[in-house]
């Protein structure tokens, strides 16, 4: 029986089940449409449900970060996954082997010989095999290689026994904050030329080149014919969030996750205090000078966060708050605010219909 | 039997129970020699048998945030709580009265009218009283009221049935980010000045204050006599961070809790990747350019956050790191680093000797 809104205490955080499910049928028709495979990152959502709603509308696999979030994909029916992170040592060998034992077939994203020692360790364990991709460094400047070491590191894989080279990974996380799509189609273009060139090198050495994966919700978004890539690894996509929406990629409306608060406070004419602190916003960066944005009041601004407040300024001649209003905040960056959940409440039409546990929250290892 | 911290798979939080003793006793030592009284504030630690341990050696009370910490003290047996956030509405009213029913007895600042009335409404469910402080904004400019607005929420909280006006509390959080100690001296003095000027204002108007309640480690440490306080409420003196360390009130040495965390990467000559990002070190601000200090390595700096990793700038001549290499991070502020963990792990002379739930995790309602 669905209830209002109104009667769950503030602050926790609301999806809306009708434009998730809008925004999952959008990236998996626009990424058919360039006739590429979908292999959405899980990171966002941590919500085995939503994962089996991806693959059922036509997603080719899933990605995940770290292999506690792995076994919760395992543990849900998932056993096609792709872990975009570097795993090194023999810890992480025996959990990874481990989850190959209950039915994992790895695809697993290396930038060194230490994480190829570490796949080949855990492959000896169970004596199954795993697909390896290297990491190439298309300009974020974070994991990855570019160059000789990319051919070396092909080579060494193909050499190990149990290895299979599959392919080239890749994530330009530079695009974030970009509001600029002729900057961010720049970038597209670099990350496209760089991935392309790597993969003729190792083909000239006889090294062919399968997979060549990116990722992103705001490349996604902005990806046109020709693109040499095989498959995108988007995330953000299935809630969407300020970030996304400053990059031109979507509408406030195509915002899925809201978080609900209280103004607990108003200390000044102009300064509001909502119950939502970093604790539930996250910290990431402010966009405008906002570190969200509050539904229906764009004169409103969060200038800070406390753990368990949000100081808003609120602009002369926007409508001033009442203490005890609730009011929706768009995240900045979604994905870190999901993380902080236990769980979260559906929502059609406006009243919640369902809740559920963020399986995959807290799972750094 | 204690084991290895080599054995513990990274990234995780190892808090030195020594170390953790040490700041207890410090803290306390310097409270009752300035004749106050600690109420330390338990967001730091989010875990009952450190609240206990904070009682145990002469703690007057306790202090939480929000009511879902307050349930999870009562439940460990602590029933003297000063909740040190405004209520607000209908469902937190509810859930006061059913926490004093189990026996809580509160002490809740406020700073209108609407808490005022949530406060009533719980005291009057369970007819018991309430005890309530004021705050006063002595110049962070987040919650609270100055001057005749203060005399007055006092008048309505005396006129209010089951409701004690207790006295004054404030949190001069604008002296984070300090490492001036003029300046925060400065600070301190400012908000004695505020506060008592008040508090003199309410007894000329025939209202005893009894209660000076000020907050903040990098205060306790600095404060000095005279002062018109009560009592203070520190937080982070239990573990201590990077944070307190630039405001010279503690030593890198004093700093108890450390995520330890693995080179995963080792992309460009001059940048390693730590299998630690902001889902284990949070996102507050960088001190001195980094969002962390890298233990033994001074010419390590966190330049960069992402979810799952710290991007390492290393100084022309600093040691370079091995992938595989473990490394413990002192974070920039402890406090929301815990609300990230389930559970850490206990450290004497660098053996494990235990593990802690972090049962007040992630309550922010």
């Amino acid at each position: 029986m669905p209830y209002s809104l109104d009667s769950v205490d503030t602050p926790f955080v609301a999806m809306d089940l009708d434009v998730v499910e809008r925004n999952l049928q959008a990236m998996q028709a626009r990424i058919d449409a360039l006739g590429l495979k979908l292999r959405p990152h899980t990171k966002t959502h941590k919500q085995p449900w939503l994962a089996a709603r991806q693959m059922a509308i036509g997603a080719h696999g899933l990605t995940v970060a770290k292999l506690g979030e792995a076994e919760v994909m395992l543990e849900a029916g998932f056993n096609e996954l792709l872990i975009a992170y570097p795993l090194v040592g023999e810890a992480k060998a025996v959990r990874l082997a481990a989850l190959m034992a209950r039915g994992l077939k790895p695809v697993v994203a290396i930038d060194s010989r230490e994480a190829l020692e570490t796949l080949a360790r855990a492959a000896a364990i169970v004596d199954q095999p795993i697909r390896v991709l290297i990491e190439v460094d298309t300009g974020f400047h974070r994991c990855g290689l570019r160059g000789p070491a990319v051919i070396e590191l092909a080579r060494a894989v193909r050499q190990a026994p149990r290895l299979l080279f599959a392919g080239l990974m890749s994530y330009s996380g530079h695009i974030s904050g970009q509001g600029d799509p002729a900057k961010i189609q720049q970038i597209i273009r670099e990350e496209d030329e760089i991935l392309w060139q790597h993969a003729q090198d190792l083909q000239a050495c006889g090294v062919p080149v399968e997979i060549i994966s990116i990722g992103g919700t705001v490349l996604a978004h902005y990806l046109a014919s020709p693109t040499h890539a095989t498959e995108v690894r988007p995330g953000i996509y299935v809630f969407n969030d300020l970030g996304i929406v400053h990059s031109g990629a979507c509408r406030l409306d195509d915002c899925a996750a809201r978080v609900w608060s209280t103004v607990v406070s108003r200390p000044a004419p102009d300064r509001a205090i909502l119950d939502a602190g970093s604790k539930m916003l996250a910290f990431d960066g402010p966009i405008e000078g906002s570190y969200g944005y509050v539904v229906d009041y764009p004169g409103w601004h969060i200038r800070r966060l406390s753990e368990e407040h949000a100081i808003v300024e609120i602009d002369a001649g926007a409508p001033r708050p009442d203490i005890g209003q609730r009011v929706a905040v768009i995240p900045n960056h979604i994905c870190p605010v999901i993380n902080l959940q236990d769980r979260v409440v559906g929502v059609r039409a406006g009243q919640v219909v369902s809740t559920h546990a963020i399986l995959g929250r807290g799972l750094t290892r």
